[in-house]
């Protein structure tokens, strides 16, 4: 027997399902491993033995569940002791592959799973022990290294893009709009605040201003702008990262939770836009201020996702079977763009350990110097990442959507 | 001459557009008036004669705009003086629309506009004026008497019922999942938030808990409730209206403000959602509980628009036409449910003032004994008002929209 095994990590996107959809029936076609299990709530479920088969599913459920947001196959959020100080997690984890003869491990996740990836590889290599491990890319937050984008970053991106647009419209139809602050996900990096730059109206950007992590939040160039802007149309619109800091490495959304507590004593989690917003009344520019807060929207509606996203997800979960067959292990597939204009991208393979606990920034030389927006060159890079759109399975009332881990 | 001119009022939805774009290509068939013009911005744009004409815009624009989300035409939230104190903007309206020689006046509102086109029918008969006053309806609350659903309201049921089930998802990809809260639109009715209904996962309905406004939030039973299913499933989905009342027939999110102030001294406006978090975390059910606050994407997202609200939108603008030229006036068109399967709907009109400032609730019997689902009667009104969705224009990366108001 000669069997293979995947597990999804971290949080959710809208195709990380397609990665594990493209690597079974990749398999079911050229029939390499007798089976392919899936390890439910990722390497948790491998430890606590709660591992499925997914060689005999339907090929009508397959499909279904390629085209269905979330983890599918359950996630986790647990992390593996040091293996420094203790390696018995991964040995245990070896023994348990080896128990069931799997001699490739997949795994679809971030930074953190590559993290993971590469340990094993590394320790299988040293114990003699024929498994291969292969990282297969997967985050919203388009910040892994060496991949020119990460699966998962389309789709959100094309939905920023799109409800930018949509509650721009929203926003603008009085005759004083005031101002209306979209905050996006992005923690650390502004891939997916920048994306809402791709939101156009007759010829012309939508968001007035765009706020990325990458620059550090200066007030007074924000108070400005924004009286600036709010003087010339009664209306300004403005997307902001839930990751910025102020010139002190502070977060602003935890500034505005400092003293704030609701009346059973709990912190308020104010978040950024709120932020923003007390500081606009603050300075007398308008009271009409809204919010709105993209939250998980932003990583699971499939029924808006990117189609280059989805296919390039079955992509990488094809090609991380054919790697593995190659013999390559310790290593995550990358994907690099061939061209921009007709785009068209393929995928290679770096050492997962390059990969581990790094971070893509947005590049500076993207953003505008006033920090207030972002470049043409960064439009490039985007938009072909949000072309078209999958045809996800829908009852024509509302989509239908499998998953193997409920 | 004989001209007619339109105007939009109230809070936008993705298919007010609609209606208007119904309208202007009805007269471009029966050539019934020489010129559609169009009040920008509401009765406040007719005051201040802010018209533009509608009746040479290209069919490519038109149909662009018919599928374009917000008030394109501008709105307002400009309230007429009260008619008995002081009747003079009435008057004003009335000489501005005779001078344009129209001879009918359509508004695309809410009950608030209805009771605009009930006074102004009535003085236009009074003085003898010859202008027809007709109200067509729009609301995503679907909270007009009489029709039986509201345009807009299709389109935000099936954004909401989609939201439902990718957040579902979304939420359930760990072994302890915790809380999900889902906060929908509509402060007075629980329609919206009852479309969370159609959210559906293995034939099994998504939300474990839906809370409507027209039902008095009792705390034990919600405690009960929640501590029981998280205890069950280690997963609890609830969807609440932002209307939600206690006993008292106080707002929960007013209580959640109360005492609470951030940084500035302001007040946080901690809604419904994060007043039911405090109630579970107080409670020491969990403190995993995350929530989602909808806000206006349930009134502007055209791109998953129910194909049925579109058409039905573009509809009551036609027959508002045709209505007028029958010589109709002081009406609202309605919508009649001619069969709910297959589904076929017509219009009819009502008087206006009947349904000025009135309110339709969520029937009591479609709602469970324990007040925390509705019924399978209400899921046959509420799916076919979802079917479908409309072809919005694209250039495959974004919507491509089209307004007047900029």
């Amino acid at each position: 027997m000669m069997n293979c095994i995947i597990a999804q990590s971290g949080g959710p996107t809208a195709v990380i399902n397609a990665s594990v959809a493209g690597l079974v029936e990749t398999n079911n076609k050229i029939k390499a491993f007798d089976n392919v299990y899936a390890g439910l709530n990722g390497i948790q479920g491998i430890l606590n033995k709660n591992i499925i088969n997914l060689t005999n599913i339907s090929h009508d459920d397959l499909n279904t569940f390629r085209y269905t947001p979330s983890s599918g196959l359950g996630s986790c959020r647990y992390k593996l002791k040091d293996y420094k100080i203790d390696d018995s997690e991964y040995v245990k984890l070896l023994d348990i592959l080896d128990s069931l003869d799997v001699k490739a491990f997949f795994y679809v996740g971030g930074n953190d799973s590559m993290d993971t990836i590469s340990k094993l590889g590394a320790l299988a290599e040293e114990k003699e022990i024929d498994i291969k491990f292969i990282g297969i890319p997967k985050t919203i937050d388009n910040d892994l290294m060496y991949t020119d984008h990460t699966p998962g970053f389309g789709s959100a991106a094309k939905f920023i893009a799109t409800s930018t647009l949509e509650t721009y419209l929203d926003s603008t139809v009085y005759m004083d709009n005031g101002v209306f602050i979209l905050e996006t996900m992005g923690r650390d990096t502004g891939w997916l605040t920048a994306a809402s730059c791709l939101a156009v109206i007759d010829g012309k950007q939508a968001p007035d201003l765009i706020y990325l992590p990458e620059t550090a939040f200066d007030e007074k160039s924000f108070i400005e702008d924004v009286s600036r802007i709010y003087k010339e149309k009664k209306h300004v619109y403005i997307v902001a990262s839930e990751g910025l800091k102020n010139s002190d490495d502070t977060f602003l959304s935890a500034i505005n939770t400092k003293g704030s507590h609701d009346n059973f004593g709990h912190t308020q989690l104010g978040g950024v836009g709120n932020y923003l917003k007390n500081l606009i009344i603050e300075n007398n520019i308008t009271t009409r201020v809204k919010v709105l807060e993209l939250g998980v929207l932003q990583r699971c509606s499939m029924h808006l996702s990117s189609k280059v996203d989805v296919e390039e997800a079955y992509t990488v979960g094809c090609d991380a079977l054919k790697y593995s067959l190659e013999g390559h292990s310790g290593k995550m597939v990358a994907i690099k763009r061939d061209s921009s204009n007709p785009y068209a991208s393929s995928t290679f393979l770096v050492p997962a350990k390059n990969v581990a606990n790094k971070v893509k920034y947005f590049p500076n030389k993207w953003i505008n110097e006033r920090g207030n927006n972002v470049t043409d060159e960064a439009i490039e890079y985007l938009k072909p990442l949000i072309f078209g759109t999958a045809d996800y399975n829908s009852n024509n009332y509302t989509p239908v959507y499998k998953v193997f881990n409920n």
